[in-house]
């Protein structure tokens, strides 16, 4: 049995960020000051990034006030609170150089990421069994992942094995190691490309949205390179999981479309 | 000078529906209750359709009580309000046959849907004038378009012709007829279409979403047929008219991505 705590808490702007330890995994858990059940969300954070970067805070503040989620991120093996190995090391050097060189960076990131994930997606589970033990989330609500960049390549394989994930957010990402799992995955998911991504080819982030099995899925593809996601996907993600978790059963009014 | 006037009002769940005729044109309104100056939207019906199509009003429902603007949707030539020609029910029949015999309708929309288009963009620009000159609406604020399926056939050659249009919504047609016109166009625009489209191949949608010269646009991909769009399509409709006609210029706040 690993040993879990809480290691801090601070509130700000009405959202309480509770700092979390899973065995070696740091952790953040952000709700509202109510504190009432509600579906938790889990955020994978990008490469080279880490659990209170300034995307995972932004998008917590959103999920929690805006959608009124519990939400939890936790640093990925070698980011963050965590140290590298001597392999994490050469594998960002190895991307460090690519980026410079004008090297695709490509088969680096879907080896590195991938790795990474074997590691990542036992920490999660474990995290996962944490927070719902947690008084005020609690195992009944829906459980959602958000997770772009390093955040798919651990989450779909994160989501294509653990049952308690009912819907996701992923983008960004190829699909050479990711493909078979996402067609594991028959969850709602909506799915975010750049349409001039200058890393990722159009074809690759179209197939691995094409893999999913899911029989509810949305493809966002926005103009603009691999950093140009517009800001406007956040308030979409927040949108996609209210409509999932929160109310999947409310019936639509009839004279839309 | 064509002869254009309202035919009558009615109210309804807080929304002032105008009737209009602009030359043989038949038009609707929609405006809020308080009927302040505010951005037009125009929207353009799906073959077979017309003004007053519960999916027509639903969107201006929308459109007006979410968003604020002006709505206005006029008759395409041979729908509603408005006689067909010879050639208009020759052409329903061949497309009748052909999903009798389960041929394909794509050749038949396209060289249909283009010839109405012809006759369309004129009746279109001169209902744009006569709105603006409603005391109401005005001709300050920038203009929007929304049309789906007929809707973009007609509207695609209308907004790369017409500058008061700033900014549009299409979706859920082939690029053959199309994909010129949207080289020409600029404005930033969302874009629909169905993955798993019986009728238009998935590589068509996709080229005709890559034709448009728009520096800023957005492709929305959903799983199922033709007609199974999602209904929060159009709430997503609402959202980024209000981004690019209403508050296109105020900053995205920094904590997002």
């Amino acid at each position: 049995m690993q040993s879990s705590y809480f290691t801090g808490v601070t509130t700000s702007n009405g959202v309480m960020q509770h700092d979390f330890t899973v065995g070696e995994v740091t952790g953040a858990l952000w709700s509202s000051k109510r504190a009432e059940c509600a579906p938790l969300v889990l955020m994978g954070h990008g490469g080279g990034n880490h659990k209170k970067s300034p995307a995972m805070l932004g998008r917590a503040q959103r999920l929690v006030v805006d959608g009124g989620f519990h939400v939890a991120c936790i640093d990925a093996p070698g980011h963050g609170d965590r140290p590298r190995t001597a392999h994490d090391e050469q594998e960002i050097a190895a991307l460090r150089e690519a980026l410079e060189t004008g090297e695709p960076v490509g088969p680096i990131v879907v080896r590195y990421n991938a790795h990474l994930a074997e590691r990542a997606v036992p920490e999660w589970r474990a995290a996962l069994d944490f927070l719902q033990g947690v008084e005020w989330v609690g195992d009944e609500d829906p459980v959602g992942y958000f997770g772009l960049n390093m955040g798919t390549a651990i989450g779909v394989p994160l989501t294509a094995v653990e049952p308690r994930i009912k819907a996701a957010v992923f983008g960004l990402h190829w699909p050479e190691a990711l493909a078979e799992y996402a067609r594991q995955i028959t969850v709602p998911i909506e799915y975010t490309l750049q349409w001039d991504d200058e890393h990722i080819p159009r074809e690759s982030g179209l197939a691995l949205f094409d893999a999913f099995a899911s029989e509810e899925k949305t493809l966002h593809a926005n103009s603009g390179g691999h950093k140009e996601l517009p800001r406007f996907e956040s308030d979409s993600a927040v949108r996609f999981f209210v409509r999932q978790l929160v109310r999947p059963s409310i019936p639509q009014p009839d004279l839309v479309w």
